[in-house]
């Protein structure tokens, strides 16, 4: 690995694609084995779980044996979900690269999925800054601003009051911001005006983008973001997180489209599309019967890359 | 219909995609009342066959009736597929307004698929030419450069080849051109590159573009033309036209994607999404059982896009 990767394509699929499947599908080994043959691949950032009550989310019951586990792995920025202060104390203690407090612009869908208003989640971020200062820990602090594209229960979200949320979060003492389309309503024209207008704002603090592929536009809304300069991206392998209300629809960008994309487009990502496709289809089968996304494990990679080598570049 | 549409979402199901299925499903009067159907949903620009020997194609045999009958459809504009003078001399004679000649850049494609070199190709565009001239005809000839992003045989297809084709393709008398990614090989970058040499060299004579869907990449592709200014686009009505080697892998972008694309970001496309989501669902119970494409006729439309009443804005 002596070539800089210029995108972070960050796997998501064990926090937010398991997640969104009702049944605890994967014990602890098995996600272990996702986690080293990820980074065998070349992942270099994996969001493993998430600080939630077990009562909640039983299927992320083991969110700290997989911290302790990847902390083992050289280089691996280990990220995981917190939920509140509670969340965040135990992310500390488990020496996480990184915690991800989501924040729902959609003020409906705030009260409806953390049962808080944005306004009492930034209050919240304030506390968790104040642990992490008072532990000393390096831990991270992203903001997560979900919903900033429209909301399935409230519909429309304004762009000035994400941006607001998104000032309010870092003023309250996150590092750093990501947001994400956690319903997949949106269109590359907004895409790019939001971003736009939350980078004038913020710079690269804004540095992360989430999309789900619900509608078919999921990688088109990815690439305006790189178009624009943004350089992470959130993914889950085999695109799992697809909404349950919605049968049939797709859930998270795939990632491993999305490896494909940069591959194609000849920018470094630092995985490896072969190693990743044998990870694919080993979850796939675990996962047998849960929907599954994703294009380039159907179809095949094309001639031409195998042409260019740019897999032998990548890996 | 008094807002002129700012994109045209060009139908090509009833002939890309039927001729990718290999058995006869649709019989005539059923294409008949697609294409009414596709009409009275706002659809003015349909391909509705081929002129190519019933032996090969026989699931396109109807094409004379079709035309026949879209030309009865005011302002509708009826197009085909012609593989050669003999096929253009029927469309000629059929008057339908425009007749879409395939040129291969990928010279192993073009010999596979057509059994002549590009440049034979170019020659025969001008035969057509002469005759359209010698008929008096008003039927325009779109040469449709096809492989242009890479060739499932040949791999790797040149830029410059693709724009001396497509030179050679207006030198013989094509009135103006469009380019496709046959096999579902490119990326938005690549799309970026080769649309503007080939928009720098002959303007808007380069007036269409042409995606599939195959690698995931279909739509982030034509979005990206839509940034340099392409306003018509072909599409297959629940994204058929897969290729029958690569299971799974879907086909032409949606029709109804790419219109619920456009509705999203408040471009006209002068279709009404709640007709053609109707219209998709009659068709996919027509071709029950064979792979079909899409994500909106799953997912559904999201709240924001009826909030906003977009859909009566474009119909």
């Amino acid at each position: 690995m002596n070539i800089s990767p210029t995108v972070v394509v960050r796997e998501v699929g064990l926090r937010d694609g398991l997640q969104s499947i009702p049944r605890t599908r994967l014990n602890t080994d098995q996600k272990l084995e996702w986690i080293r043959e990820a980074y065998e691949a070349g992942q270099r950032e994996i969001e493993v779980g998430s600080f939630v009550p077990a009562r909640l989310l039983p299927q992320l019951a083991d969110t700290e044996a997989l911290v302790a586990y990847a902390r083992t792995l050289p280089g691996l920025t280990t990220s995981v979900l917190v939920p509140n202060l509670k969340g965040a104390d135990k992310a500390l203690a488990s020496g996480a690269d990184l915690m991800v407090m989501p924040l729902s612009a959609s003020h409906a869908h705030s009260l409806a999925n953390l049962r808080k208003t944005p306004d009492e989640v930034v209050t919240e971020v304030g506390r968790i800054r104040a642990a992490r200062d008072v532990a000393g820990a390096k831990t991270l602090i992203e903001g997560g601003v979900g919903t900033a594209f429209g909301c399935s229960i409230q519909g429309h979200v304004d762009e000035d009051e994400v941006l607001r949320l998104a000032l309010a979060l870092l003023d309250a003492g996150a590092d750093r911001l990501s947001l994400a389309d956690t319903v997949g309503y949106a269109d590359p024209q907004q895409v790019k005006r939001l971003f736009e207008k939350v980078l004038r704002a913020v710079g690269d603090r804004l540095c992360c983008a989430h999309f789900h592929d619900t509608r078919g536009l999921g990688m088109a809304n990815l690439y305006a973001t790189y178009e624009l300069g943004i350089r992470r991206f959130d993914a889950c392998l085999a695109g799992i997180g697809g909404c349950p209300h919605a049968p049939g629809a797709s859930g998270n960008v795939a990632t491993e489209d999305v490896v494909y994309l940069f591959s194609s487009m000849g920018v470094k990502s630092g995985q490896d599309l072969a190693l990743l496709l044998a990870l694919r289809a080993k979850v796939a089968g675990w996962l047998d019967g849960e929907l599954l996304g994703g294009s380039i494990a159907l179809a095949g990679l094309p001639k031409t890359l195998s042409e260019a080598r740019h897999m032998a570049v990548v890996a």
